[in-house]
């Protein structure tokens, strides 16, 4: 049997250039930019498996992804190279360093860290139209701290889990949720050893339903315990959605 | 004599689009697109005065400018109309306001305030690389702000005026000048009545130039001293500077 060598990367990218993490026909994806960049460095087709999908529109600031050579490198050198082969793509790989046979980026994975950037003012976005979300009506953030306790800990998140969502439970834990607000910017950091299919997403639209005043803080209760995605708030758009950190 | 109506406005812009603030033949500008705008609501081509001009490429968080009426109309109208008639383009009107007929937005400024947002890290950028100057080695944060010191007050910045300045005299006041750092990035915060032309890139440059360790902070009482130009650091690069305020 071959000796395999694998490696770990982080990388950050600017989502709006993407359809996404995921490899697909015809549409242009972080993963296959960096499988492109690898064949132009090493001249083998290898796949490189990310700790998970991001959507179309969503940003990295440290996704996390490995793969596998058949000879050792250096992985200062694989670095470098995935920074020029990538170009001119807005991805970057932030550090790579050889890991054990057994990491995997996905089922290693103990922690994944989100942000959601809201820019809550009436006038449009000159400059973080791509990088946040758009919200010209006031929000009530103290509402919307309130709410997210509600959320925070082991719950039953079927109401916030999209209807192609393929995991087996509906169970996750949150074990942090936090509304931080500083002049027109309200940033929503969530933490959770894993998500389901646009959880992150569909929690950051109810907070901001909440933050309108449509319902109270404790409407979040009903939301759970209905388990019916009709019962939560809009999926938040993805372009304010940052993946920060994947924790090992 | 006709009555005039004097609107002041502030603006946001993403730099990157444009080739600087003021008018020029064939080349996008800030002050084209908002007279642009102005023309398509009122039917009428009248000037737009700015508290200054930004190179090719500078952003502006609160750019300020004014434009006469001969007619009075409500602030909040003009200032939807423009955003409404200024896209595709990146530029925001953020408030309007209707001010005294003797109100100036570039002699009655009695403040202007920048930030310069430098990266510090090995990788390239993927989020930011129009938005900020990245400096891939490891720079002195710490003789940055001794040398900021010493440019704080009143002093002849001759060393760091572009020599296309037309400005009678080379004496400027600084009353802010910071230098600070959060992970990876690094702000430089600066506030004076007014500037010299390229003086605050100049300035940067030059602390940049510090931080690598080629000279010590007291190098800038040389600089100062001088009176040269080619004395001082390189201009700093357009994009990681930002007109943040102009105060009246």
């Amino acid at each position: 049997m071959t000796k395999k060598y694998r490696y770990k990367i982080i990388i950050e990218y600017d989502g709006s250039g993407f359809y996404g993490w995921q490899r697909q026909n015809d549409l242009l994806s972080v993963q296959e930019c960096l499988e492109n960049a690898l064949f132009k460095f090493c001249q083998q087709k290898i796949e490189i498996t990310g700790s998970g999908r991001t959507d179309s529109g969503v940003h990295a600031l440290g996704q996390v992804a490995h793969f596998d050579f058949c000879e050792a490198l250096d992985p200062f050198e694989i670095m470098s190279a995935l920074n020029f082969h990538v170009r001119p793509n807005k991805v970057v790989v932030l550090d790579c360093t050889e890991v054990a046979g057994d990491f995997h980026s996905r089922f290693s994975a103990k922690q994944r860290s989100y942000i959601y950037k809201i820019i809550n003012r009436r006038p449009p976005l000159a400059l973080d139209d791509k990088r946040s979300w758009h919200i010209p009506i006031k929000l009530d953030v103290e509402a919307m701290k309130e709410a997210a306790k509600f959320l925070l800990g082991t719950h039953d998140f079927s109401s916030f889990r999209d209807s192609k969502c393929q995991a087996k439970s509906p169970i996750r834990t949150i074990d942090k949720l936090t509304v931080t607000q500083e002049n027109k910017q309200i940033l929503i950091n969530i933490s959770a050893p894993s998500f389901l299919h646009h959880m992150v997403r569909n929690i950051c639209g109810t907070l901001q339903l909440i933050g309108t005043g449509k319902y109270k803080p404790e409407y979040i209760k009903e939301i759970l315990v209905a388990k019916d995605r009709c019962r939560a708030g809009p999926t938040a758009p993805p372009q304010g959605l940052y993946l920060v950190e994947v924790v090992f």
